[in-house]
């Protein structure tokens, strides 16, 4: 089942997709809603992220190129860091390069949407506490990464995370390739067995250090091929099963013109 | 004003401190709220943190240990981090040592909690978005942060961050004493004026990153004095006009044992 978040009007509303448009629900999409009859067309409404996450947690540096390159021993602490949720927008929503730099770094990624409350996981216990899969965009701005390794600022802008353009609750999420194309030309197409840490090797480790719950989303990290993007590209991160998440890259000085960003 | 956050049974309430005990409030504390009647005495309730914020961003070794220590030039990009609103606690819930590790370090902080929604504002306009203040207690496990400079793991555990006893709506902060007590012992006692990043610099700064909002948390960073706690070590940070935070520190075996950690 794919979920979805929209506006139509002044209301912003959930659904689920279907052949014939997305029919609305109402509801916790993790505890309990029902369908309703109302059938909203595609062309009528304004796609959002597909939650509002409590946490949004990335991993660096995660993908190898191929098979061959994946480490023998996993290092003793990932790379973990967090994204705001005010800094997720959805499909199609522009993304605002900060006023003091000309460009920024796409990073298609595999998002995880846990489902449940989930504490010192085993490996094999991860995906029965998982709800669905989404894409992200990992928005990066690594000029602004302070020089003792803190990635706060530079991860952290509004707009540097979009979500989208569902949650698919049926994906088997050990064959997925994870694509981005910028301004139409392919960037990023790696299979997501190309992770150093595997989505259950790091989903289990998380829920060691902290308890994770119903609407943490987790980033598994961005293939090789990442790269910046300046005002007036598009991006589009895919993976089919799911969907694709393009979104046009706007500047600052635009983008305060066009009213993005009050 | 002082709001507390409380249980009394299976209830989590609401509530104003009064000479009296704590006067149950319903509604939402940042927009709107109605006092009742109903007085609960503060030995027949649980304080809670007094919030779940939506947001918890600290800022690293933000203090000098006196006057004339204070840089004449800022650092370009602060040292920001985030932790997890699974780490938050109230005041007298015990902090659990992970189980990889014998001890934890404590940091005292002023905390100040958004009331409204804040994008570039400037350093005269912060004070007037802001709901109130707290005590905060940044637990930190600096064995646990990566070699290159990521936190999180070492800043993210459960029971990492107590908050409270009360939001203080009142508080001057520029008059404040930011004090620790380990096992009674005085280990830190300092003047918000020997930060080096003012709070309203710094909430400046974050609020031309990211879109602030009522609930996010900001923990404006540790006197000099922090130290390492084990098990068995009780802890009170307190800043006069907020209130006291104590909290117990006990090992994860130990914790387990008493059913702390679910």
């Amino acid at each position: 089942m794919k979920f979805a978040r929209f506006k139509k009007g002044e209301a912003i509303l959930q659904g689920v997709v279907t052949e014939n448009g997305i029919q609305q629900i109402n509801g916790d999409i993790f505890s309990d809603f029902e369908h309703t009859e109302l059938i909203h067309a595609i062309d009528e409404i304004e796609l959002l992220a597909p939650l509002t996450p409590r946490h949004v947690i990335g991993i660096g540096a995660n993908y190898v190129g191929k098979t061959a390159d994946l480490p023998s021993k996993l290092p003793a602490i990932p790379v973990f860091f967090y994204k705001p949720v005010s800094s997720v927008i959805g499909s199609g929503a522009p993304i605002v390069i900060p006023d003091q730099i000309k460009e920024v770094k796409f990073e298609a990624e595999l998002a995880v949407v846990m489902g449940k409350r989930a504490s010192n996981l085993s490996k094999d216990d991860v995906t029965s506490h998982i709800f669905g899969y989404t894409v992200a965009n990992d928005v990066t701005a690594p000029q602004l990464f302070h020089e003792d390794g803190h990635w706060m600022v530079g991860k952290s802008f509004d707009t540097f995370t979009p979500l989208g353009p569902y949650i698919e609750t049926e994906l088997n999420p050990d064959e997925v390739n994870v694509e981005a194309y910028l301004n139409g030309e392919k960037k990023q197409d790696s299979q997501t067995a190309l992770m150093i840490f595997s989505m259950r090797k790091m989903i289990a480790y998380l829920s060691s250090v902290m308890t994770l719950e119903a609407g943490d989303v987790i980033l598994t990290g961005s293939p090789l091929g990442a790269e910046m993007m300046k005002d007036g590209a598009e991006i589009n991160c895919k993976i089919a099963g799911i969907g694709e998440l393009p979104n046009p890259v706007v500047s600052y000085q635009k983008s305060a013109v066009a009213g993005h960003r009050s």
